[in-house]
């Protein structure tokens, strides 16, 4: 029944690659690089890489030290302290403890020789050079053992980490001035259409301002890759042709965006394939938005084409840009954040597709919803302003029920019980 | 029973202030003033926060536009179309369409006069100068209209707004080559201690690296706030004075770390309260770790008195900068993202204190699970870098259940199915 309706289809593409097969297929034929390392200041590294694993040199903390305010004592002095009856000890500034002796402690500093315990300055009471102690203490009671943190020798933080500030504390308390990070990925960005102008300009009639490039330029950045801007080319073959030159020599990734449609414009795939055949290795997979994306090798190097429309480039990136730089930066596994939300609607998708459905998660009543953002047009960036993640709908799936239970990427704050 | 006890804790703290009476307290005596705001280049913009309404000059799409690859045509010429009586019309090149004709459109591009919809071109077949239609489409179908993104005069991104890489996009699809974002708030660090040294020196036995101040600059740049640092002082009451002075006359919060125990050294308060009477308003703070935390207010600017221990300080500054930092910035909810998970083992709390309990959340079979990291040791760095989160025990439970429901909010990424 649908025999014609598919003919006309296949005029499109001949057919829709899966996710899962377009990324395996490109993974096998792309020759990735490994990324080259840098040492940089353990002060400028929050949100860099680790290249390789970092190993302490000694033990943190370097002593056994007093994690308390109060007297240092042998533990042993104080078992038959308590509340009722407190024992006596002497107070001593000598550098080794003897039994039925107490020194001074603060926060931080070593335990003198002889001591094995610390008394809290709050359950003690001094009485001229004496204190009373109002409870025992077992041993290594209120000490922070040498090495109780790392362990010279050990890996304190592994090779493929992303620096947080407690790690760059780390490093800090390690005595670690430099740190050697995977350099930044290079992705240029390239857009296509008669239609764009530069941001800056005064578009005319028919024409509108190119938001890709930035669009995409921020996720990198966000990722921690070094976006280079090719500006923007005509449908022309041979301008999208120098500027993918151009771009495949300079970095690491290429991302275009426009002219991927099986239409009249579908240029930038032929540009591709004029360089070097196959170069465009899948065109035409089963999600939405973003069903134009082409995958593409050229000297063993990534080149990612995709829509046109910023949502579904945005999504394309997602998809197949995001895991490749995270490849890139040494990173096995960095998923968005993610949580469980309710869907407060019913949801129609397409089967045979991955629908990528925008949502806006609210928190009401300690409970998170999704509310699915308007569905329509790929071209629509406020479909993205107003949600703040996405909810993958499965190929199997004809559509999400409401009520239903989903998990949500989030690429933004969540909100408090507001409303799209 | 525990008079005597409670007596000798009286020594300590005089009473321990709950977190949510000490934040109305300090934000009661707060003269915050309103941060300047600066014009940037959109390109600049990402993490940036804006500082008013962002009103839309043009509607966008500024045109009634395709959203498909295809031909434009008067929607009702189609109606009777299906994919067996395909319905005929004759290609024009006119800038206005008549009935029963079609004209070629590329995504992107604005409609012709007289065309209301948008045959998909896998939907049609070429036959000379006429197409076959094999679907019909109602009006508007494959057609963005003008404004149904942004209308002209409508508030595209709300002022308070932290800018992601859509929100970039969006200003630069309307055309906004600058945004007017808040200047960031300058926020001096201080680290205090006679135990401290600068990292890059060899620290001597009794000596460690101070991490504080990198941590806190860390946490301050992930905000979008500017760390300035004020150094390290000793236990001196005249270098610290000088220090604060310093800080706050530069900065819009101060943070200081150490030497806020009720012990040998509670120097840093001493030297608060004789910049300004009362300058400390909160002292003892009921919640773990991070119990000697203290409030401050010079000059109406916000003091924030750390403790020395970092895992402590880190929690201190969750707990009572970050809001501060954000409320400057204008951002009325920025939480960290949070998700439920399963508390893997029972955890024992102190009833009266907020605890701040740190877990490493793992995802096995689509459940999250979070793994309580050992708890022992506000000073011990790896209990932040071995957990991805913390779950908040609050003051009526005197523990957490193996197996219950709990809110992790997440300062690092989710590990797959690993174990601590």
């Amino acid at each position: 029944m649908f025999g014609e309706l598919n003919l006309a289809r296949l005029k499109g593409f001949e057919k829709l690659t899966s996710i899962d097969n377009a990324r395996s297929t490109f993974l096998k034929k792309l020759k990735l690089e490994k990324l080259q390392s840098v040492q940089i200041p353990t002060s400028m590294a929050l949100g860099r890489v680790t290249a390789e694993n970092v190993v302490a040199e000694n033990d943190l903390p370097p002593f056994d030290r007093s994690a308390v305010d109060g007297y240092a004592v042998k533990a042993k002095s104080t078992f038959e302290a308590s509340q009722f009856n407190p024992r006596t000890l002497k107070l001593t500034k000598n550098n080794k403890l003897g039994e039925n002796e107490a020194r001074e402690i603060w926060t931080g500093n070593p335990l003198p020789k002889g001591a094995d315990a610390v008394v809290m300055l709050e359950y003690t009471k001094t009485r001229q050079n004496k204190i009373e102690v109002w409870t025992p203490v077992t041993p290594s009671k209120n000490v922070s053992k040498k090495g109780e943190d790392v362990k010279k020798g050990d890996i304190a933080i592994r090779s493929g980490t992303r620096l947080k500030p407690h790690h760059v504390g780390l490093l800090a308390a390690l005595g670690k001035m430099h740190v050697r990070v995977v350099k930044k990925p290079k992705v240029a960005l390239l857009s296509t259409g008669n239609e764009l102008v530069e941001l800056g300009r005064k578009p005319e009639l028919s024409q509108v301002v190119d938001a890709n490039r930035l669009i995409l330029s921020c996720m990198c950045q966000e990722l921690g890759a070094e976006p280079l801007d090719l500006g923007i080319a005509k449908d022309n073959l041979n301008e999208i042709d120098a500027k993918i030159h151009e771009g495949i020599g300079k970095a690491d990734i290429l991302l275009t965006t426009g002219g991927t449609s099986i239409g009249y414009t579908d240029v930038v795939p032929a540009a591709v394939n004029q360089i070097e055949t196959p170069g465009v290795i899948v065109h035409g997979i089963a999600m939405r938005p973003g069903m134009p994306t082409a995958l593409a090798v050229l000297c063993g190097k990534p080149v990612i084409l995709l829509s046109g429309n910023p949502v579904a480039a945005m999504i394309g990136f997602e998809v197949f840009a995001r895991p490749l730089i995270l490849k890139l930066l040494g990173i096995k596994y960095e998923p968005r954040p993610m949580l469980e939300a309710e869907l407060t609607q019913k949801v129609p998708s397409a089967l045979g597709r991955r629908v990528f459905l925008r949502v806006q998660v609210f928190k009401r009543e300690d409970k998170f919803f999704a509310e699915p953002v308007r569905i329509k047009g790929a071209g629509i960036i406020s479909t993205m302003t107003k949600a703040n993640g996405y909810v993958i709908v499965p190929e199997d799936r004809e559509g999400l029920d409401e009520g239903e239970s989903v998990t949500v990427h989030l690429f933004d704050k969540i909100g408090e019980a507001q409303h799209v």
